[in-house]
């Protein structure tokens, strides 16, 4: 019975905001964007950054919260928090205000730090709008142009905005917001700044706000992604570069042992032949359903990237992310084109990112990619060979690794993932899109892994943003549905256990 | 009977040419070729080549030869005759009087068109002394530093002054030489000019006295050297490099489809393995022990090259030079390095040569490469893909072939073979090492087909010359050999049967 009314009220308050007062309050939040996309926000710029923290700390602070700066090797942070009761869960928010610099020169726009609104016209061109616009009747296809207003600043401001709809009695968490200032960066003074504040940030659950929604549009729920470590392979041959008439046919060409040894390690279609590179990874029923349950459209997807087929890894694009890669980024030797020489190169160059997944240590991985290339009968050196190497060794490789940023991952029955896709399904009547892991890599496992709570991305931005690019935009019916997803986030109880 | 006097007057003139005559000769070649070193050479610059043509005009007229300029489209040739008797076979010998442009800078000498004298010094140094130690005795290893000093002046002087040391009795043969004066730049104009001169070039036999004897410093007859093709291979993945977060697993890799295609072209030992690439090659036991008996010494080679392994298309070095190379010159996908991004690459590039032998018509070799690719599913065009070619094949490759460069090889028991051995034999005491085919390529065989003669080719100059670097150079003891070898060639009787 109590659940019954708690359904009527919350269907109530669904209801209203759907209505005049959600675009009432988008159009505040609009303004408020407007204004702090004004502030130019390159992490380079201690200035720009200390610009951003002085707005977003008054703004925190005039719905409540109590605001400070985190003191890091770098640019500070900005926390805020708002301790509703102390028997209520905590939530953290992760965000970031720091944006990627600009080329004013490539934005179809006098500034990028001059936010403007437009609207695409009958030959899909966009032309800009008067902002008095937005005091009508407000079309959710229209974007607003500027730095940051996808790359992250929109999600600060739909917070803000949804908390002003919100009475006290209706958050069912303590609310705890953590601004990133160097995440263009990379975020590499984040874990340990939060390692020296556990105190403060301490709560039961992590949302990160930031990337695009699945390209449908629709809620999506983003448990994990994937991490990365890189390589460079080399390959020797002669120790200068031969003359291919005197030395074709005997001098080794290294660039032909290249390819061998990397054809050696896929399949055509694809998939790593390395014995043990996807051990451990076993997706079950239920996960292939959930995965398959994702509306990619491979039509729009081999359209997009104009191609027939995809490799074969996993029977559908989600699928794929759920195992590592194995992907030359550059390959190099000599010279192609118009500077090409006849000669047999004396070197051979490929250049490899390792997507990871949980399941796949990158030191494991990269040990087993070492193993296989030591069983096609190579030296493996990290430097130059040496004269005395070259002439006892009949092959010789380098590998050169570089550190990995490690993957997350959450489990989709775990209680946030639960609490969440309930309070997006009872706030938005249909089930979030839910993203096992997404195939890029944010830099936020060492910060998870510092804060040692569970953590899912909730996304809110339209995934053609531009986002890092010049003519980065939002659309405005996604502010709308931001606030509806704080909203819903904030209105319903979260169940740690 | 007669037989017995010839090969004791031989011996005495050889003996005699050995002795003091010889040392005195050299002596006066070696004036003549610091004076014709003195004149730049540049092709580019046709004053440089009339100067040349002016001075070696005079030096043939000299010694009796009938002279006259051949026109190209470019710069002309020179062009000398001497008939000795019309009963007598022709000879024409094929060198050239234009020199690579020089950098001033990188010489250690003022002047690259100023010779300089040298000897080596305890410590291995090269050391300038004054050309006076000249009249005193000559050590065969002191050498001339010089622009064209061995490519290719020299033997064009070793000629005039070993012509010098015999009366018009000895000399078996009618002479005609033919001085290029762009080959440096390729010969492009030389076989047509001498389709306009067929008559004025006639000869029964063509001698072409350019490039290094073998690196033991023996006399070298090369009987042919190999051709060249080339071709860029490029295999297409998504139409743009994509992040290869996003689609890393999905997008195909075309840099692993390259060395997926370059990797099923050669087996682990450099040996090609499309069917039929080495057709037509078949080394009987005679030719594999002509092979053989080139005293190359495997060690220094791979010393030299700092390998442990040669590929094996060969079992030695010059049976690898019998076959068609198939050598990855330049190789390219996205980058490497410093400027790696991570990315899934949309194109990677093979640039191939083929060095080519007389089995191996470049249009069969390339058409073999291309069913190979074809084979594998590729789609093979000559330009970009579109769109649709793109979303309707699964495998996309471009061929680009560029022209060729034709090898040549003259049987080696042809009578040109056989009397230029016999020449060399009876002069040196010892046989003449044998190079069935060199493995670079003089752009000689459009030529050799025009005039429709047996051509071989008759090197001089010691192998380590730096030849078309800074500090060419020529042994002053190779100018003397050179002498005795033109000796040798024009006192020995040719039978053109």
């Amino acid at each position: 019975m109590r659940l019954y009314i708690l359904a009527i009220v919350c269907f109530f308050i669904n209801v209203s905001l759907q209505g005049q007062e959600l675009e009432k309050e988008t159009r505040k939040a609009v303004v408020e964007l407007r204004e702090l996309l004004s502030i130019p926000n390159n992490g380079l710029n201690a200035k720009d950054i200390q610009n951003n923290i002085d707005y977003l700390s008054k703004a925190f602070a005039k719905r409540g919260f109590k605001t400070q700066e985190i003191e890091t090797l770098s640019n500070p942070l900005l926390f805020a928090e708002w301790i509703i009761s102390d028997d209520k869960p905590t939530v953290l928010f992760y965000m970031h205000l720091d944006g990627q610099p600009v080329d004013k020169s490539k934005w179809d726009q006098a500034d990028p730090y001059t936010a403007v609104l437009k609207r695409q016209n009958d030959n899909e061109e966009w032309e800009t709008i008067n902002w008095t616009n937005i005091a009508g009747e407000i079309n959710p296809d229209w974007r607003i142009f500027g730095r940051s207003a996808s790359d992250d600043k929109m999600p600060i401001v739909a917070l803000l905005h949804s908390i002003d709809n919100l009475n006290k009695g209706q958050i069912k968490c303590n609310i705890k917001v953590i601004l990133d200032s160097e995440e263009e960066m990379g975020s590499v003074n984040l874990a340990a700044a939060v390692k020296n504040n556990l105190d403060v940030l301490s709560a039961d659950a992590l949302i990160i706000n930031d990337g695009p929604v699945h390209i449908s549009g629709e809620p999506t729920l983003v448990f994990g992604c994937r991490g990365i470590t890189t390589f460079h392979l080399s390959v020797y041959g002669p120790v200068k570069p031969q003359h291919s008439g005197h030395y074709g046919n005997y001098a080794p060409n290294p660039a032909f042992r290249l390819a061998q040894l990397l054809a050696s390690m896929k399949d055509e279609d694809g998939r790593v032949i390395i014995d043990g590179y996807y051990d451990g990874i076993d997706l079950d029923d239920n996960t292939k359903a959930i995965l398959a349950a994702v509306p990619d459209s491979p039509d729009n997807i081999h359209n997009l990237l104009q191609i027939n087929q995809p490799e074969l890894v996993g029977t559908n694009y989600q699928e794929s992310l759920q195992y590592p890669s194995l992907n030359i980024r550059g390959l190099k030797s000599a010279w192609v084109g118009a500077q090409a020489r006849t000669i047999v190169p004396d070197i051979a160059t490929a250049a490899i990112d390792i997507r990871l997944v949980p399941e796949s240590d990158p030191d494991r991985l990269i040990a087993l990619v070492r193993n296989h290339i030591e069983s096609k009968g190579y030296l493996i050196l990290d430097r130059e060979p040496t004269k005395e190497e070259r002439l006892n060794n009949p092959r010789i490789a380098t590998m050169i690794a570089r550190g990995a940023s490690l993957p997350f991952r959450t489990d989709l029955d775990a209680p946030i993932s639960n609490w969440l896709k309930g309070a997006i399904k009872s706030n938005f009547k249909k089930d979030p899109i839910l993203i096992r892991i997404m195939g890029g890599t944010v830099p936020m496992a060492p910060f998870i892994k510092a804060l040692n709570v569970p953590a899912v991305i909730v996304p809110m931005v339209n995934a053609d943003n531009n986002q890092h690019s010049p003519n980065e935009n939002v659309r405005i019916g996604y502010i709308t549905n931001a606030m509806k997803t704080f909203r819903a986030i904030l209105t319903t109880p979260f169940d740690k256990r």
